[in-house]
């Protein structure tokens, strides 16, 4: 068994990326993408799910560079069944329930916007995520004070009460 | 720490299996295979689930054969509080909201008809599920021609609107 | 303010019936049916939707007589925004959670294969449903042995542990 | 038992209204507020609900006009423990799993942007929400050429694969 880290391509961090894994590719890469669509008003995304027979990267989305970093992510982590969805006005929270709940999501193994890794496996049937390595890690606990700032960081972002 | 491929067994490839990770196995054995008997009139399928204390495969199910290979699969898994799901009339978007939403179920690892493997670690304590092989690897993207075929493929399986 | 009986059609009550309150009738018509193909393999069922502008009953399903009954159902019910679930091969409990969790669905007066009143206010602007009769009414507690002999039906059919 | 017809104030029909029965007003008004910031990104809305004791509309949001009509609107329908969302940018479709799953949420009884009616009767302990009008009546089953129409306008509203 060969161990492989997959560097997924995100320019500029500017993308929020999703990836886990499902089953029944030719149907849920595009009914991912329809859920998505009710998930967020006006959403840009697209959905890149790995189907192991025939060996193909399916793609679905409404952006065209979207559907192409999806698709490329998706063929570079190989593994089957595993899906990709990017996507350019959306956060994770907007779209993490709506995923999880999706009939053919086994799990999903990780949502940011960070530098993302993901941990193959790779044996003679085909390949496995791992894991997946969202960001640098940490060294220390906050302190008071920047508790309070992350606080007010989270009201500046909007989650604020009047 | 030592890595170690299970290949799950699959005769002719011709159950669904579910893998997944839960808890309080005495309890979720049972009531996790009353909660499939809801989830599809007449299914028929086994849950088997791992004990760490009696080192026990558990297993529930209404078919003897799906019994015998739930059990065996969850067996050459070794991990506690792994289980697995083998039916032989339904299809994983039938049953994996049911299982996601189990009160005693953490996750799951794959869901499929494909040939399995399970990445497990092994340490002194015991065995750990780290990811899932769901079939051979992709090593492209589909064409706009596979696209519309693979649309076909859906509507005639019966995913269509009149 | 009018009150009105409405009856629900159900030749021979050999139909499951669901009756709910959504919105986006445009879309929801569709894409409720879309779901429910995902609940049960094979499922046979219609969705019949009103829509307030125009004053349309929208119909999908896989299935001319169950189509026909939703649509009926849902004209005579006559409020805006109820939809009509008919279908012939499953159970209530294979798709109330996927009907709950549709994200245009509001939520579930009643689903059941019993005879079913659906009870209609009518004001100036339109008809509100404000709740349903499903079936006749109880007239006392069960003894011990009805306790006996409901759990003993629940294992006939085949709600059983082996 | 007096029955009454609240009408829903709502300008122009302009904003997306959810009614619904939950509970802890003095906890919900707020964290379903909350709940909703993540639903949609930079979304405007406000929370109203109504509470027993002391008898209180209570009310949170992003918006005064929105703050304004929630709590004009609970105040109308009076109920205890019936909260009112208003919204000027996301649709019920991007609300409505996010509501229905809050901890405090009993039921939602109407969610448009309709005129809406709200049928209220009233006891001497107070008042209950039997139904909601949601818009006009229908009074015919759509056209093969209106089913048409239909999936071409939901197709420009943004709901369809590349």
């Amino acid at each position: 068994m060969k161990l492989e880290v997959v560097k997924i391509e995100n320019p500029d961090l500017k993308y929020q990326i999703v990836v886990g894994q499902g089953n029944f590719a030719v149907f849920t890469c595009d009914d991912l993408f329809r859920a998505l669509l009710t998930a967020v008003p006006n959403i840009k995304c697209a959905v890149a799910m790995n189907e192991a027979a025939p060996k193909l990267v399916r793609v679905t989305g409404n952006d065209g560079e979207l559907k192409n970093l999806a698709a490329k992510n998706a063929l570079a982590i190989g593994a089957s069944h595993v899906f990709v969805v990017v996507t350019s006005n959306a956060f994770p929270i907007n779209m993490l329930n709506t995923i999880k709940m999706h009939p053919a999501v086994c799990n999903v193994f990780v949502a940011s916007a960070n530098p993302i890794e993901i941990i193959v496996a790779e044996t003679e049937l085909g390949r496995a995520v791992l894991g997946a390595v969202d960001g640098s890690a940490v060294n220390r606990i906050e302190s008071d004070k920047e508790k309070e700032e992350r606080r007010e960081l989270v009201e500046k972002l909007g989650y604020r009460l009047d």
